[in-house]
């Protein structure tokens, strides 16, 4: 059963410096504002760290940003899925362009995903592999070509074939799963540009960590799905 | 263009001690002469080290076990798949169950072999793994439970059911991908029943490198075929 | 400045399931209650996801299992040492043998460390490696040979060697650096016997988390000490 | 006992397209013509797929770019150690820059070159891990800072007292273990100026791989030692 609406703006903070603790809560509470304001689907991936603090005080639903393909025991340091779900994450990424795993990590990550009962998004880097990972029948693939993560062209401009082609490819394997697109996101445009390329959602980071008026760009994003 | 003729055995023979240098080159010699023999297809996987050696001393394919997703330059100590090639080898196994890769890796190294004209077979250990291999398109998926890889007992009889859902699954995404299967096969029988749940060969190790009399075991596998 | 008082027991909870959430609140307020009515220094290194709400219950120092070496920015899923910080984190391990570093990045987790203000333990495997992570000038060195951990032999009977002959390898290279030793603690009797062959103290995990009666097996060890 | 003399001139080829097959033994053949002009003490360190081709061609000793920490067994497409030997290789670089190791397997790849008789260098960054590494035992230790790795300015002019350091630190720790440099090493002078500053020789790639006359770039390297 999943659980994330679409369409969708997930925002994941990766590490950045201006997301750690009382700051990630306060993006939180913006998107949950806004998400309210706007009657938009919104989500939020944080550090492992800040998971319990963060769901403490909004009802957005808040992922984590990876989980490792472990069962409860002896992994120092490593990131349990039960551990997670218990600081109150709903869902996780896997795979992230900055976090790759083995194909049979992946696999086994999704697996250990459905077994506790968290959503999933994996995270891919072009066609071929967006159509392998719907192969596994994950929730959702996110499309993102890693050269263009962090910069300051949305993929829907700089490579609109990728996001089109990667919601063909995907179909083609398992019409189930639903494929959003990341990379460059920063506003409402890039936001109708995805759903029109096919896409359920983006998954953006700095577009919104890095504003200096995090409200407002959270807005122009949700004006692109309203 | 495929170069490896199927129905195929495929021996791969990792790091064992019975299988450097001369060892290596003895016994791609007894494939080579029972595959004259009885006409059956076969190719040997060997360390980057013995390629040279071995290609020169027969006439069978000899293939790399690994390839690195790497482009000439500066990386030191890794495996570049122009090296390979022009040592002689003719194909590549890619993310063996002892050396996975990650997703956008195993796309990578097979978007290499393709480039400089290498023969793929990407290995995988389970069903969803083996059609997510097959939706990238690569020549051949081997699939290879973790579990059962240099044992007694082989694939064909513990699980008979991953290597034909295996092969049901691969077909659906990618009709021109052929299926090899693995893990515990040591003889004839187990070559033929392999055969009959619908792969076109088997990829085997230890059955070969750990026996006292090579030749009759070579030969015992080849009877599955002919 | 060192913030762990020594001699200490140092309890690293690992991913097992009976250490996460409450369980592991529950656990931390044991050693709190007996670091109290023994004297006896005791730290608790938790799961990330866990070192808020243990430190927000306990006044014993929290550590975290694990850094990256990474700094504030683009690290999706990785530890931020700033992130394990804020959340209330005074130390961290590095290097434990369920989750090693490269050489390169045990030194820049130790650089990470000292600027941010975390104490430290690099965990080594053998007296070789001691001596070597004793010359990057850590505060603690933790030997752990890998195939006791977790078994019912303390490293101290099993190896006492291990642990004196690292002792004088580390003391020989940075006087300043102090030694802990692991692997099959259980009881006072190996608490007593490893500070007698030179460490100064213990880290330990299955002993306690595993334990039915984690309050007496606490009180056990911590007679090691007083 | 240590086969290497000194003061020598290492070269990697690493994976340079300029560096593999014939190309690879013509620049061994170069160097073994000017070591004997010279009488410079010279190493070429190749890929894995040409070191047996390498040897059968020049006097010159033939290293191995990496090995892997395994015995002979189930690891397919890794490194080897006694594959590497076979193969004709008489000493190996351990965690380059390009592919390090954590501190444990650099300790276990030393052990395994120590076994069966292979000459190593354990390459490191900084002062503190060419400590760290000394502590271990290798034959040499070559530092050389990864952000001047493959650039113009040689270690020697741009940060001499890495060079300097690192040699003292090396000595207090070990006095039997020698230390190389490298990075941006290009002609005499450089060489020279690394042997002032206490090293045993310079460890190099770019510099002749890269260079249109080769020939004349390894004798002017060469005149910094004569």
């Amino acid at each position: 059963m999943i659980l994330l609406q679409t369409p969708v703006i997930v925002l994941n903070v990766k590490t950045y410096g201006q997301a750690i603790g009382k700051d990630v809560i306060q993006i939180a509470k913006i998107m949950e504002e806004v998400g309210k304001e706007t009657d938009v689907s919104m989500a939020i991936a944080v550090q492992a760290t800040d998971i319990y603090r963060v769901k403490n005080e909004v009802s957005i639903p808040v992922w984590a940003e990876h989980i490792d393909p472990i069962t409860p025991g002896s992994h120092t340091g490593w990131m349990l899925p039960e551990a997670v779900k218990e600081a109150g994450a709903v869902g996780t990424l896997i795979n992230h362009s900055e976090h790759r795993l083995t194909l049979a990590n992946i696999d086994a990550c999704l697996t250990r995903a459905e077994e506790i009962g968290l959503d999933n998004i994996i995270c891919t880097n072009n066609v071929a592999t967006s159509k392998a990972a719907a192969a596994l029948n994950p929730q959702f693939v996110a499309v993102e070509p890693p050269e263009l993560i962090g910069g300051d062209i949305s993929v829907t401009a700089a490579d609109p074939d990728i996001v089109r082609n990667s919601v063909e490819a995907v179909k083609a394997v398992n019409d189930s799963v639903k494929v959003l697109c990341g990379a460059g996101v920063k506003n409402g445009d890039d936001v109708s540009k995805a759903l029109e390329l096919g896409s359920a959602g983006v998954l953006l980071a700095s577009g919104i960590v890095k504003a200096t008026n995090k409200k407002e760009v959270i807005q122009d994003l949700a004006s692109g799905i309203q």
